[in-house]
């Protein structure tokens, strides 16, 4: 690491990184057809800071949510731009965030609605590159600057795409955590709960998921008379009283949600992703767990209740539990729709898990989305006929990143799947802990996989400038650094 | 060759080949969005008299006009079905022939019409193959049959463009005289009229390009009087008479039109492709513009006007010329659309050309796209954002065929991309001859070219078979057949 590199380094821990300006570009509510004129403002974060010449974008490509959330727990990509002389770029996904197409009329109706797709959004990115490149390329030695996608989660998914789709937009993309393979005949519906379990059985010395899977029943038999919906509503301290069997539905969803949380945010320092937290918050859930084994059922729920603050109020400041919600940042409207159009994943319980048994059923799917959004045929195969299922040998330029202890990497590529795009394996890891920077605490696991990264990008920008930039062997000792530092 | 096959192929050219059913598939008018929930019939030809057990599905990717048309035209794929036991498949493209989303008011507003574009004529090719992929998958060894994809002219460029965004539905593709590079900025405007001209150049011994050049000045100075408006509507057996200035634009379109179509279907034998035309008609046109050096402007222009029924009037059964009309089969209205929204390839005239002097003036392009269209704001970068414009390295599996004498060469691959994109020169032949049955008139470069298609068509289905049926090995004396044969 030369001077300059280590100045912006140490200055980037404590001043510009994380920091960036919002800027918005206009770009076509459907990419698709010309039946539709309208356009509205994207938005998306940039940080120039490190950018020099001709250094690449680095493009994130934004998810369910807020994109400074992402921006936010994405430092990798901030603790690695010094290195490549690296723009930052984090691009909102429509429909989230202030992205909305069409205001606040955006899910008001589905001809409004209809436009959230993972394809128009792809659209919208490559959009938003091309401006980018015709601003960021100042050389006259390179018609456009090389632009690495990265992803985690959805945003994964939509970054392997978009190297699959766009492989002249995006020369390679880091997909951190990304369920491509969670749909219908690709994955079976259990493996997502049983990897939840598994954290949970392994987190302290007692087998934290037995009590977990006792209290469905408990709470089902406690709830069915009035005192007991009132003790559960006091004891678990939720902002509305417990009074229809359809709250005690959307109880149990809460609940099942926040388990499967917390084990998605499992990283080994406190983190405030979905919420703040302490670090391994599954242990220190299920250290509220411990001794229960034969007390009775009261007192099992009053256990799991003070359990789940480590989740609902680790800051102490949470007055009432809102069941209607489980993770604040992330748009579950927008993505509640497209769970229901193109990103049908199926999932279910049975008795190998902790969680109450629960069918995959597709059926009784279909009618809750077209009660919830009038979609009257939904159809479980157009993901993989839009992006291929597990045909994605023609594909190259991905490294695909899974955490072991991620139920998502249930639906994650696992292995290798050819000379260029690769399965990197992080063992101890949760939900794209790859993508977050540098800590202290990291397992060596992610320390390497993040090195996998580097190397890959650093390919990948390398054979770009090779065989694109007429001034390349002029400015070698520029793509030496890249090639050989860090 | 086995007996079965020489059999079929003997009762191939009999009675079996260019035989096809006609059916329907119901697809969405709109893939990439949930706002539109309509649906429509999209018509496919399919014959599956050579098609046996697991055999590969030959796909055409259906260009501007009726399905029938370029089934008929497609000989190349009936002559080697024989050996690949593969059934045959041609998928009429959206918006043309009997394939209309809105039925007769298709093409009435731009809400109905702006349906039509290429990714969803992609996404409609790839829904009616995972249909067929469903019904013609007979074995318990194989999950579903390989499908390569044909295409000629704008239809090569969909067969290149389904292999590249969406290369599990198909294999591999054979992109005939693909003009995937005739966008803004990939190819010189001027390239296209250079080769139409140098085809007239070296047609018979003399240079045929001199009295056409010189004909534009003649026919603009003969009809700025009515005298001469008559003279020529008269002589050019026009249906209806010169009258405005318009007029005169719209004759000097249809006859540069003509001349160009004439070099596209420039075939060595008799053919009905675009119209009724005897072998080489450039030569036949050619002939009847000897000797007419230093003629005096009506003698030249009545040598034209004989010429031009090469290929207005070759069955001699045209009572008039309506110049409204280039190529009866093609629809050309939606083509016209497309021209102005996604497909803009500029063209120009010089000097060097043939033809009147005409620059590409992309303002004056949209404001005629605007009057005919409405079409607000006109992206001529649409198309290279889509589709990668010259960064395709990393696709794979297709091979582009142009022949030199086809002026559309001027947008196509002319040279290997990569170790499995590959691209076939053929010197002497027009537009996708290659696409063409096999003919004894046939130039041993075109034999070539069809050689090469097999060989790769082969090595992508071994491989396939070879990575997908659980049964390869057993069954290995049929990819034994199909490796080594033809």
């Amino acid at each position: 690491m030369n001077l300059r590199q280590t100045i912006l380094l140490f200055l980037c821990k404590e001043i510009l990184c994380y920091n960036f300006t919002t800027k918005y570009i206009e770009v076509p509510v459907d990419h698709f057809s010309f039946s539709n004129n309208a356009t509205f403002k994207l938005k998306y974060l940039i940080n120039d800071s490190f950018w020099i010449d001709d250094g690449p974008v680095f493009f994130y490509t934004g998810n369910e949510g807020n994109i400074e959330n992402f921006a936010e727990n994405s430092g990798f990509m901030f603790d690695i731009a010094p290195t490549f002389n690296a723009l930052l770029v984090f691009a909102e996904h429509r429909y989230y965030g202030t992205s909305l197409p069409f205001g606040n009329a955006s899910f008001t109706s589905i001809e409004h609605l209809g436009y959230l797709t993972a394809n128009q959004a792809l659209a919208d990115y490559v959009f938003l590159i091309s401006y980018l490149q015709t601003v960021y390329s100042k050389s006259e030695y390179l018609d456009k600057v090389p632009v690495v996608a990265f992803g985690g989660s959805y945003g994964g998914m939509l970054a392997t795409w978009l190297r699959m789709k766009y492989p002249a937009s995006v020369i390679g993309a880091i997909a951190a955590s990304a369920p491509i393979w969670q749909f219908q005949g690709l994955t079976p519906c259990e493996n997502f709960n049983r990897i939840v379990t598994d954290v949970y059985k392994i987190a302290n010395e007692e087998d934290c998921s037995v009590p977990l899977q006792k209290s469905w029943k408990i709470i089902r038999n406690l709830t069915t008379s009035d005192d007991g919906k009132n003790w559960l509503t006091n004891q678990w301290k939720l902002c509305n009283p417990l009074k229809t069997q359809e709250d005690i539905e959307k109880l149990i969803q809460w609940f099942s949600g926040i388990l499967v949380n917390i084990v998605m945010v499992n990283y080994p320092y406190p983190t405030t992703f979905l919420a703040p937290l302490p670090a391994y918050p599954v242990k220190v859930f299920c250290n509220k767990l411990t001794d229960i084994e034969n007390v009775d059922d009261k007192t099992l729920l009053t256990a799991v209740g003070t359990a789940l603050e480590v989740y609902t109020n680790y800051t102490q400041k949470t007055k009432c539990n809102n069941i209607n919600q489980t993770a604040a940042d992330l748009g579950e409207k927008g993505w509640d729709f497209q769970a229901c159009t193109e990103m049908i994943m199926p999932m279910c319980s049975d008795d190998n898990d902790m969680f109450e048994n629960n069918a995959w059923d597709f059926n009784k799917y279909a009618q809750e989305c077209y009660k919830k959004w009038g979609i009257q045929q939904l159809r479980a195969d157009l993901p993989i006929l839009e992006f291929g299922g597990k045909d994605i040998g023609s594909a190259s330029n991905i490294v695909f990143s899974n955490g072991l202890s991620d139920p998502w990497s249930s639906g994650g590529v696992l292995a290798n799947i050819s000379s260029t795009v690769f399965a990197v394996i992080i063992p101890e890891g949760a939900h794209h802990l790859d993508l977050r920077g540098e800590n202290k605490d990291d397992p060596q696991s992610v320390i390497d996989a993040r090195r996998f990264h580097t190397q890959n990008i650093k390919t990948w920008i390398t054979e770009y400038y090779f065989l694109r930039d007429k001034n390349f062997f002029k400015k070698f000792h520029f793509y030496e650094r890249v090639t050989y530092e860090h």
